[in-house]
Formats: C-alpha cells, structure tokens, sequence
C-alpha cells in the first residue's frame, strides 16, 4: 500500500491517489504518514486529503508525524485544522507539542477555543479534566422530546457526542442523562423528564484516569459527563478515550511490573537512550538490593567450603521463590487495577494465598525431596532442601500479595511491588532460610 | 448499603427498598447480590426488581449468582427473563452454565431464539462468532432517510443497538454503515446511500478476541459488523463487548506473563486448589530447568572450593540477568498485543535492545567494578563480575525480545515467553559465561 502511495505522490498522479484514498479509514491514512519519510511527500499527501476528513485524519496521527506537518502548513491552513478538530484532540495535541509549536497553534485558534484550551491545560495530566470535551449536547429540563431533537438538529453537527445528551438546571447542575436512541424512540410530546434517567454516573474534574477506566468497564459506558467541585456540568468524556485510557493504564502496569518507567511513545518510537534511561534506575536499584543476598552468601562461606554440593540448590531456590512471588503480586496487582480486590480483601486475599502456597510448596517439596534422594542419595540433604521450597513459597506468596496491596494503602501504584522487586527480596529471605536449616538439620557435616 | 438492603429484606420492608434501588444503576444493584449468602433474600430482592429492568440487572451479575437465581425461580419467571435479555448475553450465560442449568435455559426459550443459540454456540469460544449479536437494525439500498428512521422507529424497541445501522443487499451482503446521528442530522427525502459509509471495517466469524480488540482501539467504533465466509452480515460486536474483551485479553497476559494459566473467574471467587493448580504447572516446568543452573554450579565447584568469593557476586549476576531480561520481554509482548510491533519489526527491534544492553550493562558494569574494587581490593574479579554483567545483559535482552517474537512467528502467545522463562534460560547463561571467563582471566588463582 505504502509504495503505491509513494509512487502516486512521486509522479503527481493526484486524482488516482484521491480515489485510493477514498477506500481508506482515516485512521488508516493517518497511519501512511508515518511511513513517508519525505517531508515534501508527507505535506502533498496532506493537502490532497479532502477537506471535511484532514483535521480527523490529523487528530489521528502520532505527535512526532503531526509536528512535522504543522511545521510545514500555512497558518491559513492550520487555522482550519484547528476549527475543525474537536476541542480534546487539540488539547492533547497541545500537551505533547514544544512551546513553539504551542505558541503557533495558540495564535491560530479562535479566541473562544484559546480561553478553553488554557483552562483545559490546568488540569492535572491523567485527570477527568484533562480527557473530556465540551462538545456535547445540554438540554433543558422543561423541554419535550420534539424541541431536544430541534436543538440536536441545529447544534448537533460540531459535536463530538449526540448519541447521548445531558439535562442541565439554569445554573448548570447535571440533572440527568437521554439518549439519542430514546428521543427517537419516544413520542415528540413527551418531556424529556419523562425519559430522562437521573441516575447518571459522573466524575469530577480532578478524578484520576483509572477510576474513569473502571467506571466505563463496570458500568457498560458509552460517554460519561465531568462535574466541577460545585457539581456543575464542564465536559464529557467519550468512550473512544476510555478505551484509549485502558490500554494506557494496562502497558504503564506492564512496564511498572517489569521494572520500568513508563514511556510516553509506542516502543519503535521510543529512541534507544530514553528506553535504557528507563530502565537502568531499577536496574540499578535491584541490583545493589541484590547484593544483600550476595552478602549472606559471604557470610556463610565457611559452610559453603564444606558442602559445596549446597550450592548447586540455590539457582532452584532462589528462581521458584521469584517466581511463586511474581505469580502472587501479579494476580493481586491486577485485581487492584480491575477494583476486583479492595484494600479490605487483605485478610482473605492472604488467606487464600497461604494456602496456595502450602499446597504448591507440598507437591514441589515432594518433587525435589525425590529427585535429589534418588540423584545423590542423602536424603538429609533432600530434606532440608524441600522444607526451604515450602517456606519460601509461603514468604514469597505471602509478600507478593501483602505488598501491592500495602502500596495502594499508602497511595502508591501496587505495580511498583512487583516481579523484580518481590524477586530481589525473595531471592534473600531464601539464602537466610536456606542456610539456617542447613546449619541447624545438617550441623554435623558442615 | 448491603446492610441496609438486607435488614429491609429481613423486615421485608419492601416499598422503602424499591425506592432505595430506584436510585442504583443496575450494576450495583447486580453486585448488591453477590453479598447476599441467603438464597431466601436473594430471591425475594430479584423479585422486586421492577420488571423492566430485571433482565438487564441479571445480565450484570456474575455467572455463579446467576446460576443461583436461575435454580431458584419459577419456569415462567425464567421465561420472562429470557425474552428481555439480549442474544449475545443469552450465550455467554449458556456458555458458563452446567448442563443441567442450560437443559433449563434452552427448554424456556423462544424456539427462534434457541435455533439462533445453537448456531451462535457452535462459533469457537473468544472468537468473533461467539461474542457477536444479532440485535441490530438493517437497512435496505433503497431507503431514504425518512424510510430509515421509520424502520428505526418501528423495530428499534427490541435492538441491542441502534446508533449504528447497517446497510445489506437482498442477499445480505454488507454494504455500508449509517449512523443514528447521521439519519437525524440530514434531510427526510436523502438517500441513505448518500450519507451511508461504505468503507465500513468488520470481521469474520471466526476472527480472534485480539484482533478485535485492535480493531476497536484503533478505528475508535462504538460497534462493528460481523460477516460469514460469504461475506453475509449475521451480527455486529458492540463496544461494551470489547471493552470487556480487551480487559479478558489484558488479564490473560499479565497472567501467562506470571507463569499462570489464565483463570476464568475474578481471584476471589476463584478456589484455592483452582489457584494452585494454574500456578504449580510453570512452577514445576521452571523448577526443573532451573535446576540445569544447579547442575552447572555442580560442575563448578572445584573453582568454587578455590575462590569462595565468587559465588557472593551470582545473586547479583543472575538477578540482573532476570531483570534485563523481563524488561526487553515485557515491552516487546506488549508491543505485539497492542500491534504496535509485527514481526517484520525483528531486526529493528532486536538491535535497538543490542544497543540498550549496551548501555545499562556499560553504566551497570562501572558501578560494580568500583563497588568490588573499593570493597575487596580485587581489580581482576570485579573485572570478570563486570564483563560478565555486560554479557548477561546482552543475552538477556536479546533472548528478552527474540523469544516472544518467535513465538508469534510459530502462532503460540508471545505472552508465554515471558519473565520467568527468561529469567531461568538467563540464569544458567549467566553462570556459564562468568565461570567461562573466571576460569580464563582468574586461572591462576582457580
């Protein structure tokens, strides 16, 4: 696909590329810009986009694509993007643009939209405030379902969201919430009152993204209004950004959970200097946190020297504590994000876990008692080896869920207790337990 | 408020608890019912449901409350019930109900609807057959937009969504998508081929959970139609479905990434032995593979018996290792989930991680050999510990993000090739690369 495109553009065949454009999604166009490395190519393309798709196309588009196109349009030709582009998408673009290109997109929007932008802008990042547009439709209470339709009608064609509208009281206050869907069902004399559902679930302007996730997934949303702190209705949410927020909200897990920071840009993005930036702090940090076990292991040299067989048992601790506490902080971390587990659940979050973990530390307990028994024939050995196996699994189970939720308490996101972290200290609390038992069980021979 | 509720139910306060749900969405009033352990209470709540919305608050509760339900009541209530649900949830409840239950079920349905069950049960589980509805408003070439809305009008009552309609040809090939919005905002006496969209983006039948969920994150839909072999429309997949399809999708990998097999319900209502049966597999699976690190150790123990030091710094190497490892294996997982990354991205991607291990392993390695160098006093080990740290790192990052690629490559879950595998493939590399190098630069003192 992309080579055609090139080729049109190289050899000005415009009106071929116009009805090949013809057959593609927007978000399909967008994505050839990405693919043209030419900027004189990339802005030919740009200008034969018909008009009433270019600032969809453009809302699209990755910031890196849309900031070489800005750079090389006209203001005229900015100018219309910009009206045409709802209110949202020119915030985020706003939020990702360098000041220069701020300054011009300011300069090139209307003076009604600037007032709203900068007020949009002093929302935190990642809030309710930040993500929704007031390209919605408010309807009066008094109205029928005829004069809710007229508006829509007259209103309804530079709005992001028809499909559901908000009643609002003369000083602003939501009242309640009525679909496209009903207005059209219902007979035109009926007030909207009638229709209208008073149970709305809403957010206030400062609630954080993952409270917004959770409510569209519980609640089966398609839209949900945003209130200001004296309950007025500012804005609306559209489900095409929870959808966004939810996959945001799950890859910063991803990345937390495996030790590191969350990027801004998709991987391929992403150059190499930021990406190992990112991840050399918990690289870092576990690594030092590491050494503690190397320590313990120093200080138990001398029963090292005399058994060094002891040694050989270690990887096979140390990797299965890891991993029974990786699958614990996992599975707990998830259900805080899901809002499946509540900080209250830790007694029985605990419980459950305790006895997982005894009943997998019994079945790998008898495992290893019989392969290391068969193998080398000291079941003394074998013995000591199985109980560390189960009381491993029991502190790593047990700290894979206890921390993430301790976290939450302390209002930091359960996905920094994760994988490596529960790991590294695992990895610890093995070698200690690991070498008490040996010196105690096998005092004799070391 | 589940206090509440139940002491109104015990004193069967019934019209103060009618008002009381009069102002909770059906999704708590669904949850409101998983905190009630008494079948009694439980019944006489969902009999006071208002009859409206006594399908919709069934179709919100969790599959083992509404097995309870359904065992409950009467063969007349479980009709009514039927007849208001939606096809789509008709099957997923079919779907997790024991056989005796779905006896019940099928013999209460309408025969249409039990002809449409049986072909909609017949599509593969997660596929876009079996989460797709038949709910949805089809429109004729023909039609204006006045035809259009009186179709609506006349049907839409019974349609699980009517903001999107689509347009089929008389032998029910898919032809374009018109939106509710559209049909109200344009003019009575337009066609609907003039305002209908016929690059509409769809799937096939037996099309996968994940491909879906790409679809609806990177197009923005609110639903999209579904198509046979022979490209004839038969259902449509609506947003509420895959919003939940890609949170199921999401929790899969974390948990695949944990070294656990995906559990079909929420984690606390999953049993215990449930819980360790999807746990103990992969722990015994990586407990034997760890134990070739054991074996290599084994095979080392004469230059461990010479230099004891030596094995202080393996906490330290083989956590690193790890934890490079899951970094690279995470982000490249993510990365194909969310089709950011294809397979033709191989090279590109493995020498941005190449270059990445550089650099942490470069910063990594410096900080060690300083710690060991000033701490010990021994330059030629904390040379060797920080080559190998680089070389660790290396392999880690490129296992890290070639394995799931090739997994992808060989149609298995990427998912699988994550932390814990690589942290046990890095753990015995890491061992042999640093006594490789102990025994060739420390020889003199092994």
């Amino acid at each position: 696909m992309i080579d055609r495109v090139l080729l049109l553009l190289q050899e000005r065949r415009y009106s071929e590329l116009r009805h090949l454009l013809d057959d593609l999604h927007v978000a399909d166009i967008a994505d050839l810009f990405s693919e043209i490395e030419d900027r004189e190519l990339m802005l030919r393309l740009f200008r034969l986009l018909p008009k009433e798709s270019a600032a969809e196309t453009f809302s699209y588009m990755d910031t890196d694509i849309q900031q070489k196109i800005i750079e090389a349009i006209t203001d005229v030709e900015l100018k219309i993007i910009l009206d045409d582009m709802f209110l949202d998408d020119c915030v985020d673009l706003i939020e990702e643009m360098p000041a220069n290109v701020v300054q011009r997109v300011m300069r090139n929007s209307s003076p009604e939209n600037r007032k709203l932008i900068n007020q949009y802008l002093q929302y935190p990042d990642d809030s309710a405030g930040s993500l929704m547009t007031n390209e919605y439709v408010c309807l009066k209470r008094g109205m029928t379902v005829a004069d809710a339709l007229a508006v829509i009608r007259r209103d309804g064609v530079d709005k992001e969201t028809i499909e559901l509208c908000y009643v609002a009281s003369p000083d602003r206050k939501l009242q309640g919430e009525v679909s496209l869907r009903q207005l059209v069902l219902s007979d035109p004399d009926t007030p909207i009152t009638d229709i209208m559902d008073d149970n709305v679930q809403f957010v206030h302007t400062h609630d954080d993204e993952e409270i917004i996730a959770q409510m569209f997934t519980h609640y089966d949303l398609l839209a949900m209004p945003v209130v200001d702190n004296e309950d007025r209705l500012v804005g609306i949410i559209t489900i095409d950004d929870a959808v966004d927020v939810i996959q945001e909200e799950n890859t910063e897990d991803f990345e937390l959970m495996a030790g590191m920071a969350p990027s801004e840009e998709t991987y391929l993005k992403t150059p190499v200097f930021t990406l190992a930036k990112n991840r050399i702090v918990w690289l870092i940090v576990l690594m030092f946190s590491a050494m503690i076990s190397g320590a313990l292991l120093e200080h138990y040299e001398a029963a090292i020297a005399s058994l060094p067989l002891l040694v050989s048992f270690i990887p096979m601790l140390m990797g299965t504590g890891g991993n029974g506490g990786s699958q614990a902080s996992t599975i707990v971390i998830r259900g805080l994000a899901l809002g499946e587990i509540d900080l209250g659940d830790v007694l029985t979050v605990w419980w459950k876990e305790a006895r997982v973990s005894l009943l997998c530390g019994t079945v790998l307990a008898a495992v290893n008692f019989l392969r290391i028994w068969l193998q080398y024939g000291e079941a003394d050995v074998a013995a000591v080896v199985s109980l560390t196996l189960i009381c491993t699994l029991f502190i790593a189970k047990s700290l894979g869920c206890l921390l993430p939720i301790a976290a939450k308490k302390l209002h930091m996101d359960p996905a920094l207790m994760s994988a490596p972290l529960i790991t590294t200290i695992t990895d610890a609390s093995t070698i200690l337990v690991f070498f008490t038992f040996s010196l105690t069980f096998l005092a004799d021979r070391l």
